[in-house]
């Protein structure tokens, strides 16, 4: 091929690529409602039961870690840590992911390992460096000594003996899926008020298009075009391994989705994680090593996209990013059930 | 003295006994506000500063505890433990107080080393084994990066560089003595609503005071005498040793109040502590030994009375004390302020 029919290509698939960028970048404000399954419908006495369950420290062997201990939504919805903290100070390899618009989610974990937020809500209670109880049956068998939660349960499920794991984790994933946070400037700007973002996140939104982010973090949500609930939606990390950050950040060592399907392909896969309310979310990526969303961002273009974006760039696509931040409902603080004139045997 | 003089000068004392307990029993409904010092009046912005402060775990060095993790606002105002757990896992020696009416204390901590509220909310954040922080210096300068909390305090106590250790602490009691329970159904009986209570309770009520409880466990927080602010009201646990009892739960093993003082008369006094919502607060006594309250009343009896109580007196004072949980008032659950784009170094 002559130079000139090779710079015609290059010019022809920089031009498809950008088009397809930026069509791929089908812009699209957060829906304020997710969907649910067919088995679990949405009602209030089941989001409210959800919210306790959620909130509750009796979860866990030590009574201290509640789902909310590492998924705080008094905050971005996760603990701005590494690794997160369970019982007996034990650390974990994966950084906690928020749970701020997890619904949008078609899988969990960072390794999808989890068909739905119900399936999800069943793992960190009885994982031993998390929630560290031995069995749910231990978790049902506090559940039923707590006269509040028998009535809740009865609430939310009918009948006098609702209280089982299937039923807790309904309620969660119904409370999950109220935590949606809309109204983001970028949202507002998709639905028509463009004075809510900045020159600076208008060209930030034009860069995270045309160096080809949109192209995994798409959709309303940023985690990736529509997908059958439990139908993950993966990508390798990093596509383009790079010595100098391996070395600094070890992002490697974790072996992602080929830890759960143990299949050679599945090596350093992920499912793509939402960039809502990314800004509030530091550490980064799965291990949590990059401390900062400027880094994070630079890291990607080299790690996806072989790209040593400029600073320039970098600087535009984090000023886009902060405008994914949402605006969080209102909660009321809840009194959790009493368990009167004695306590559990806690660790 | 003849048997029938012995008798009656028993009798006169019972009596007489009895009648100075009903007397020191002055049943008083808890204040639905607590005294403010005239260093810290309280305001609204105080307050919620305060309550972000009480609830951020930013405060520790590990980024996972905050004074709500041991002192739990959704639940008793404790963490229903033994030892408390603070950062990696450090299991502290003394079972968590409650905050809820501590502002109706005139000293904090069991030992009663802090003088206030202001005072007292400057201790963990800074134990090694609780939340762990190296310095207040370190804390402040980890508040005075986060955005939000620089108009936080500047809007609390004015000027542009508020941000310090005593405002921090200020605005934490501030939120405390919002952290009140009226209306108990001990509260509406004493306020005439005398169907709150229940035949059992009544008598549990009244055999509190006959077998000597009020004696201590006196004023509108059962937790002493009105004293000066700073001015603790200390009694000896246990008065009456007891071999059997400190073999089961090693009482004797914590000095109290000598710790701090270091003088010997001090041996094993603590502050007498509020029985406000004692249901909600088990295991018992300092070092969270006594898993349940009927076993508490019983152990108080024998080692403060150094009586036997019988079944039935122990279980018409628990019902009794079963009266005294109060209505927790509603809060908002906040949004803690963001420190966008990045984290701190969390251990």
């Amino acid at each position: 091929m002559s130079k000139f029919k090779l710079r015609a290509l290059a010019g022809a698939l920089a031009m498809i690529g950008l088009s397809a960028n930026t069509m791929a970048a089908q812009w699209q404000a957060l829906p304020t409602k997710a969907p649910e399954p067919a088995d679990n419908p949405s009602t209030p006495a089941k989001v409210e039961l959800g919210r306790l369950l959620y909130l509750d420290p009796r979860l866990s062997s030590s009574g201290t870690v509640s789902c909310n201990s590492c998924h705080n939504v008094m905050a971005g919805g996760e603990d701005n840590r590494g690794g997160s903290v369970g019982v007996k100070g034990q650390v974990g390899g994966r950084s906690a992911p928020t749970v701020w618009n997890s619904a949008f989610n078609s899988v969990q974990f960072w390794d999808g390992r989890a068909d739905s937020l119900e399936a999800q809500a069943k793992g960190p209670v009885t994982n031993p460096i998390e929630m560290g109880m031995k069995s749910w049956d231990d978790v049902v068998a506090r559940l039923k000594e707590i006269p509040g939660y028998r009535q809740l349960f009865a609430s939310a499920f009918g009948g006098t003996d609702a209280i089982n794991v299937d039923n807790a984790a309904k309620a969660i994933a119904a409370y999950e899926r109220t935590l949606i946070t809309p109204n983001s400037p970028y949202d507002q700007y998709v639905n028509g008020k463009t004075a809510e973002l900045t020159e600076q996140q208008v060209r930030g939104m034009n860069t995270f298009a045309e160096v080809g982010c949109a192209s995994c973090h798409s959709g309303p949500a940023f985690n990736g075009p529509t997908q059958a609930q439990g139908t993950g939606f993966f990508m390798k990390f990093p596509t383009f391994p790079d010595a100098a950050l391996e070395a600094k950040y070890g992002f490697e060592k974790d072996l992602g989705r080929a830890d759960v399907t143990k299949n050679e392909a599945d090596k350093h896969f992920y499912k793509v994680p939402t960039l809502r309310n990314i800004a509030l979310t530091a550490p980064y990526f799965h291990n949590g090593k990059v401390m900062d969303l400027p880094t994070a961002v630079q890291v990607m273009g080299k790690t996806q996209l072989n790209k040593d974006l400029s600073e320039q760039q970098v600087n535009d696509i984090v000023a886009f990013l902060n405008a994914l931040t949402g605006q969080f409902p209102s909660q009321a603080m809840p009194h959790l059930p009493d368990y009167p004139n004695k306590t559990f045997a806690y660790e």
